[in-house]
């Protein structure tokens, strides 16, 4: 039987060769984490390597994701689909072991981590997601849901924001099965950490609530092994467990050094370390008793036999909550959901209200039969208008709620809804300004990249936020949206394209949707029976003319009602004008040729595109010879009413350029 | 002579009447820390209402920017140029009195805050700056430097988490003469924050260095001024003091509640304030005697010249530096500065370097000649190449250096950035990966909001970035900050247009510029001195057919070449190919029609835009009949050339898509 130091080699040996063979990664980090990975997968996790969609497996987030060798290598070690073939071809085009672990690539990545400090967001989210899952499914003496989420820290994910953001948070909400391992190894990319980052971690962490197992050695098992224990004795509050450890442990002349980090540590250091560690065997050759030794397969499919029984026997008792809970980790709508009837009738409705109360009549319509909603905001829900009429707040005492207060931490906010999506379960919705999205942007850009369905509500989407001026207006904040890649963006005209927008997000299950929602009321637009169904394309004719239009008006939003009078007083002027209302450029830009053509035909070259956000995007539906009324600049502080006008989105600027354009 | 609660009384009343005229706004804050406030105008700020840009005066910063009448307040009452009418303009547009306070509207006003935490981090950045500029320029008998920077936060501020990157960097700086106001009321835009927010503040803030004063009650103006005196004779590392406050105080139904924090009091509460609070006077209207309580202009000016005594005497000793000190807080380049030498010289050498090191070739040109260049990188120095030769670290022992070794921490960076730049004496220039400008892209923003010189070094600007993968590869990041209003961006071809996007960086005075870099090489390109000179014109042509082009590439950064060796294959097809690089569009559209014509004539329709980054953003140059080869998608780790290959920038491609244009 090999040693726990020989099986931490084995990592280590992958590690550096992967590396060494891509000519390019970050052997530090495994090296250096080895020991602790080799207690946790062998000693603790609970994970069944043929089923790594296994609802009720332990999460292991890597958040300090460069290490990602160390993941590959425990991965193909304990038997999961991920070949050696795979770990040689490290960080190659097409194959499953990229830079940094990337979600849907290699079976038993749990999420996207590279970008420093939101895998330990997303390991947050998942222990919330357990835990609040656990309460509402859990039945005395029927435990289906019960695993913990462990988390590995380096020094810069402790220095990101975010992570006060989400550790404030996991420490109010009592994660107390959320356990974070930091990698105290005292070097980041610019050196010695202690020249800019002297914070006394464990003291923080505890100011947060959590409990500490500071100083261990992060090189000694048993060491390892008692403040694992005595973090699960914790509970109550989440742990961290603070190991000193060595970056790049056993490469004798660059361990404990920056070098070590992130770069190949070079044939001959790789031939040292060899040495050092007493692994003799070939780059890649991993003996059949460490391999023996690894093999997580037999335990963990008996886990999950285990499991199975635990759940046929709740099935039983509980047969309807067993089909639900299948449903739900299924990421599955209710076979009976609908939500065409929503946009029915909030045509049929016809109410003149800000976009964000037809969302919240939406939520209070949708809550009821989508118990998989799990809502929040950060600190503006009683603007957002996301605290609908059945929204519960989760909290320790009632953790079997459906709405989290995030707090002021939109960042945070963002990660938890990847880290609750990733989990399963849940569809995670959350809000804030849309200026705020600044803030969390990276997080929706890992939803998107991940392909996860979470839904953001930001409201005040324009100069019509109004008094708070420039620094809460957006401008350029919709370009941002609609150029994320696999991110569907929604600008609704009122509260029928508000009901299908939430549709769409609704039953987009690959990826992620944002809803940009007014602060002030938008007049309803009257839409025929294909109209309404036409929503549902991104863009579609609002408003016709008798044949082929001599200008094209094309709105989103706000802007929408704005195009619709200046087309009536084009109309009296005897001006052949269509209106195109464009909630959502993603959906258009998805549609066929032929139905795009018939919005916008090529021959119509006269457009003028209306929106209050930063003009340029809108050169992709006008062109060259088309006209923009957008913004050029910040807005200013002033009630919305001044700043439109202000800002020229008034009938009359309209009338006026579309003129100046059917004239030019 | 007026009590002190009879002072504070007239910001409370100044507060609620402003906000209720305006029917918006925040007065919970306002009335909350009105007696803080003023125990800390009327005792402790230095400053001079007759003068606000005096060199050695205090910084006050409302981090918590939405509580603005606190601010306009005692700004109109200590005698600062803005008058009771701006205070019943309050909100109104063209007003100087903005919903959150606004850089450059109403004097004395020393940053813009609103997205919360980012006061706090810009209090960090003046404090710093602060601390930098006495120790290059006080001398032994001689202290021309020697003023403290004061912030008042929020709940919302230490929730952020940026306000954790920026604690933790000024512990570790040990910033003395920052002394930081905590407003503990108890209070967010969700309610009692007890739900989501229960750290132990004091704690927290041991971890990061602090000295922390706590349990002050915020309404006795002894507490606070113990408390300050506290604050202040712990010089060694920066202070926060925290103040248990009843948000609204005096608004009796509505202090200490949700309801006073962001919406008028309404009339009748407004009422029942004046009387709780005995403020008999009519809205807007303050008592001279209050005034003279208040009055703030002779003992600022007494103190002024008092300076300026002193300061005479030290231009006496030291004309040299005198002069200097003068130069540098007036934000002027060196009369002798040029950098167009750096551009010449850069083409003539004819290196094929990465961009990223063009930079620090160029860093390594201009920082003996500006050392008011103040460098860092959020922990990729060795990558993103900023830690010029010259370069020295600041740290508490060296806070004569000329670099910040800020950690991981982009969005602190960013926003501590913008202190530094506010404070004056400094141009700051900050370094990442451009993909982590996300993390930081908010006080990007606020850079260019406030038209404040702050430099931004992104480096691995795109799939060339390689093996890292699709998390660290930018795509959609020159498109945000190419529509972020009054940002300046460049993506240099080579060396040359490096040096010249330095040159505009630093000559531009009034906003930030963004220099996106490569990670890989890039060929030198020849250029004729007209060339070289149109490189500041944002767009140029390289490479020029005889007579009318017959198409036009139009490429940027690492896509130049490409454009270039694909132009020269299509011209021995015999096709007529203008090549125009396009280093800054910001640059290239606040040129002169004519000459924007001169180099993209409307006449030549078939364009094609060349650039690893998401492709919308060029329709604006290539209209609907162009084509643009570009990104759609997100990246993938794979060596940098096997990805060029992968999306399409090739030769071969270029030739093709250029081709079918031609053809079309």
């Amino acid at each position: 039987m090999p040693s726990r130091f020989e099986l931490a080699n084995a990592i280590r040996a992958l590690s550096m060769d992967a590396v060494q063979k891509a000519k390019s990664g970050h052997p530090g980090a495994p090296m250096g984490m080895a020991d602790i990975a080799e207690v946790l997968w062998n000693d603790y996790l609970k994970h069944n390597p043929a089923d790594p969609k296994w609802p009720d497996r332990d999460r292991f987030v890597l958040s300090n994701g460069h290490g990602s060798m160390l993941l590959y290598s425990l991965l193909h070690l304990t038997g999961y689909e991920l070949s050696l073939e795979e770990l040689q071809s490290f960080r190659q085009l097409h194959a499953k072991t990229a830079g940094h672990p990337e979600y849907g690539y290699a079976p038993g990545v749990e999420t996207t981590t590279g970008p420093l400090g939101q895998g330990l967001a997303n390991a947050v989210g998942m222990a919330l997601a357990e835990k609040t899952l656990a309460a509402q499914f859990n039945r005395p003496g029927h435990t289906i849901v019960d695993h913990t989420t462990w988390c590995f820290v380096g020094d810069g994910c402790l220095m990101e924001g975010i992570s006060h953001e989400v550790a404030s948070l996991a420490g109010t909400q009592k994660l107390g099965k959320l356990i974070t391992f930091y990698d105290d190894n005292g070097i980041s990319i610019d050196g010695e950490v202690e020249g800019w980052f002297t914070d006394d971690t464990a003291k923080r962490f505890e100011a947060y609530g959590w409990h500490v197992v500071p100083n261990v050695d992060g090189h000694k098992p048993e060491e390892i092994q008692a403040a694992i224990e005595l973090a699960r004795s914790h509970d109550d509050r989440p742990s961290l467990i603070i190991c000193k450890t060595v970056i790049g442990f056993g490469a004798p002349n660059k361990q404990g050094k920056e070098e070590c980090h992130g770069a190949p540590l070079g044939e001959e250091e790789v031939a040292a370390a060899r040495q050092q560690l007493g692994w003799p065997h070939a780059p890649f050759h991993i003996p059949e008793e460490i391999y023996r030794g690894w093999d997580a397969s037999e335990v963990g499919r008996t886990r999950q036999d285990d499991w199975q029984a635990r759940f046929d026997r709740y099935a039983e008792a509980y047969p309807e909550l067993a089909r639900e809970f299948q449903r739900r980790v299924q990421c599955k709508l209710p076979v009976e959901f609908t939500s065409e009837a929503l946009i029915e009738k909030a045509q049929q409705a016809g109410e003149t209200i800000a976009s964000r109360k037809a969302s919240l009549n939406c939520l209070n319509e949708l809550g009821p039969q989508l118990p998989e909603l799990l809502g929040g905001s950060a600190d503006l829900a009683p603007s957002n208008l996301t605290f609908w009429d059945g929204a519960k707040a989760i909290t320790p005492e009632t953790p079997d709620g459906n709405y989290l207060h995030y707090g002021v931490r939109e960042f945070g906010m963002g990660a938890i809804m990847n880290g609750i999506v990733l989990h399963g379960g849940f569809i995670p919705y959350g809000a804030t300004f849309l200026i705020f999205m600044e803030y969390m942007r990276n997080a929706v850009r890992m939803a998107a990249l991940m392909g996860k369905r979470a839904i953001y509500v930001f409201t005040h989407d324009s100069i019509g936020l109004g008094e708070d001026g420039p620094t809460h207006q957006p401008i350029e904040q919709l370009t941002s949206l609609r150029s994320t890649p696999n991110l569907s963006t929604w600008r609704p005209c009122d509260a029928a394209e508000t009901a299908a927008a939430w549709d769409a997000a609704l039953k987009r299950n690959s990826g992620p949707t944002a809803l940009v929602l007014s602060r002030q009321n938008l007049p309803h637009q009257a839409r025929t029976k294909q109209q309404l169904a036409s929503i549902q394309r991104g863009g579609y004719v609002l408003r016709d003319c008798e044949g082929t239009p001599a200008l094209i008006l094309i709105a989103t939003g706000s802007e929408v009602a704005l195009a619709m009078d200046a087309a009536a007083e084009l109309e009296a002027q005897g001006h052949a004008v269509r209106v195109v209302s464009m909630p959502s450029t993603y959906r258009f830009n998805g549609q066929e040729a032929e139905y795009r053509e018939s919005v916008l035909p090529k021959a119509v070259t006269k457009r003028l595109a209306i929106e209050a956000g930063h003009r340029d995007y809108w050169h992709k539906y006008v062109g060259l010879e088309g006209r923009i009324i957008g913004m050029r600049t910040y807005g200013e502080s002033a009630p919305a009413g001044d700043l439109f006008k202000h800002f020229g989105f008034t009938v009359e600027n309209v009338v006026q350029q579309a003129t100046e354009l059917l004239e030019g």
